[in-house]
């Protein structure tokens, strides 16, 4: 007889699911998928403002056009006649440091940050330490800077709306403290997406072993769509030349323009 | 210069990044998860009802235990030592036609058999003739049967909720109607949960090959869990004995026995 | 106690591993790996005529330079910061029906026209007509063709090699029949290296369900190759050209040439 | 006009493929595969002694039964209906730092070790301290140590091979010093295949960032065996217990019986 080991995630006996003790057919219909990511990873039921800001967390990220280097590697897999699921495995094997695995490295650097404080006080001196010791290793922090962008919409975005549910705290404040000591020091530096994500992660104390399925569960549906948009439009075996890419899609809109 | 190639679903410019037409930092704030994924995938908005199916859809398929293979798949990659991402990916590669996948094949038999009807009126005809073909096929038919439940409560509710919403129509009939000839012709099987959200699928007119792109977004929360757990509590190359796992967590609980 | 099942490739007790009933240290320093490779499939320890050949296939598939999927999959997430094993596994996943995979759908052609042909001396009026049927469709038969070459090395080189080695048989025969009567038939196209490999599977009575393992087999190095070249030379979230890369490496030369 | 970049790999032009310089149809038929792997790493085509000892690297770890994590990995995704190169690709995603990435530790080990000797004479010594450090820190040290085998028999193979071919050096003997440094503190542990393997990449000069390569290249022809056992011979979606398996393949044998 084996020995047993134990887990906490969910219970499975004949016609009956429960995750985290309720059972999954409560929770379908009362829920929002993302209480229910909530749940699954805390065992706990977030309440609104949480919730609303991991839909926004989520949406950040859910897709970044054909660019991406998860989405380069799932329309290359479906050149091949790769299915679906390939695809979108082969995409998700590239969240790594510099894709999207970013998430963790900056929980890192403001967790690190935070602690060396101490204090709320000190946050904007420690951040300018931290910024110098940065600029002079020559290494490129975790957080800050992106290819494209110069101002992300989507940190300012998610800071706007972590400091309206009232959920901003010491993680958000450091890495904005951070990003001013890069204006500071001469390297202005847009806090990129998943900086956002990292500060608002610390501020909602999801351990930074989860960092990166933040962005992995965020991101898969817009590899899928970038998979099934290469399957149903594009020859196969192509060479997929990203610069030649134009957007014809539906144009430029508002949620307020539409007509009630 | 190569030749231009074409994609309809996200634009991005500095510091712009419109999905389907929409500034993503628009969406963020005013949409759910699962309305982006729609939109993502369809170009439109869903409205409440559609909405709050998407979230029972996913919510059903979010995790379900240590037993299926995608999670065997997630927790052996853990034990090596591979990084969450790589875990992930390991457990999609197992969302193929006899776990998940069963919801773009059951779709098949779905659509095939309300095109073989003709009409709502011979939907039930109908039915008895495709389940007589596969029971005399000797073939397991996809939507219909699980390892372990015998009437599965997911499938149920989604049913349910699908009502409730107006949403259900021929696809869900049949669905229905293919179950009650499986009993009528002495083979009593529940429709399980592939073929719940395949009948639900159909209705909501999604295309055939997004199918098992709502199993993957579903259940990649679930292999992250499943993967963060395992690397949190167990040892390294252990010998995954799933027979001998024991469910330790919060106690059986229901959402309407929260105090307020 | 869980029932039995079994397994006929190794057996493995403390200090003694046989690999189809060998001691593994008895094989290595009397084996060559493409030797080792035979035995581990068919449970036959190859003589030389077939080892050579098996040394050829694998060689002739061992890299194509950084423009195959699989090259650029593998180049792809070392640039995000993927370890090896998931460059190797990105890579991997492109192998399918439109990459090294036709070598399955190859054999499947070659094997129904030997069946078709029914004795050796209808292969060439066989392959008239099974050219005749697929020109008609107008889909592309797997094993002919190529993006760049219009007469592949490769295939030239392993043909002779089994016919110097007496292996060639009604496999080969059908595939040169085939090519002829393309060029017949007005479509000269060239056998690539899929369909020679699969020509000569099929006279060494590989089964078709292995094919593609051969070209994973032989093509693993050259992924591994360019991963590594990726990570030692390449900037990171680099957007990849493909049409700009250059060849800078040892000039033009031959094993001939090495002075002695 | 994109900027060029360089690979010094693989040529392709219209009829013609030049790996390291090298026609590959020139290559085919004068060498075995181990050489093209060395040539395609290195640049330069292996004599026969390390052409041997690559071959007995890579026959040492092509498979060891059912129960490695990576075996498991690629017979679960079959259990799914996987094709056989996500099975292979599930396979690859498991060799990490504790299944066949132990080679890359272990050459760490090894190579930090013989810089700290400084000259050949104070490897017996510094192999003594470098274990004292180890045991003191009651981490694992990559390369020793087996789950199942008290004394590899692959790496006394492995290391009488490199002696007899002249390849041994400073990274071998380290490796043995190593050992019985462990065996002299009281904790005798064996040199695993990863560590043996590591020890004689290091004498060979294999770069570090190379060394899970070859367990990779090794192991992938094992992985096919898996998968294709699986597929063939058991049910879809079983429940894979390892420890219920048992060996029914060829009886034991040795080449040296093969009647002639």
């Amino acid at each position: 007889m084996a020995e047993q080991w134990e887990t906490k995630i969910t219970s499975v006996k004949t016609n009956e699911i429960r995750v985290r003790g309720y059972r999954i057919d409560e929770l379908m219909g009362k829920l929002t998928f993302s209480q229910a990511i909530y749940l699954l990873f805390t065992g706990e039921i977030p309440g609104k403002e949480v919730s609303d800001l991991l839909d926004a967390i989520f949406i950040s990220s859910i897709d970044h056009g054909v660019k991406p280097p998860s989405a380069l590697a799932a329309r290359n897999a479906v050149s091949t006649g790769a299915p679906i699921n390939a695809a979108v495995a082969s995409g998700i094997l590239c969240i790594n440091d510099f894709h999207g695995g970013a998430i963790y490295n900056a929980m890192g650097v403001i967790k690190n940050a935070i602690e060396r404080a101490g204090t709320p006080e000190k946050i904007e001196t420690t951040a300018q330490e931290v910024v110098s010791e940065w600029i002079n290793s020559k290494k490129h922090m975790p957080g800050v800077g992106h290819r494209i962008h110069t101002n992300d919409p989507r940190t300012a975005r998610l800071f706007e709306l972590a400091e309206k549910a009232g959920i901003s705290a010491d993680g958000v404040r450091m890495m904005q403290s951070i990003s001013r000591a890069f204006a500071d020091q001469g390297k202005p530096l847009p806090i990129n997406v998943d900086g956002g994500i990292a500060a608002i992660l610390v501020d909602l104390n999801i351990p930074q072993d989860l960092a990166n399925a933040f962005f992995m569960i965020a991101r898969v549906p817009g590899l899928c769509a970038q998979a099934y948009e290469e399957k149903m439009t594009q020859p196969r075996m192509r060479n997929i030349q990203l610069d030649s890419h134009v957007y014809t899609g539906a144009e430029d809109r508002s949620i307020d323009d539409r007509g009630e």
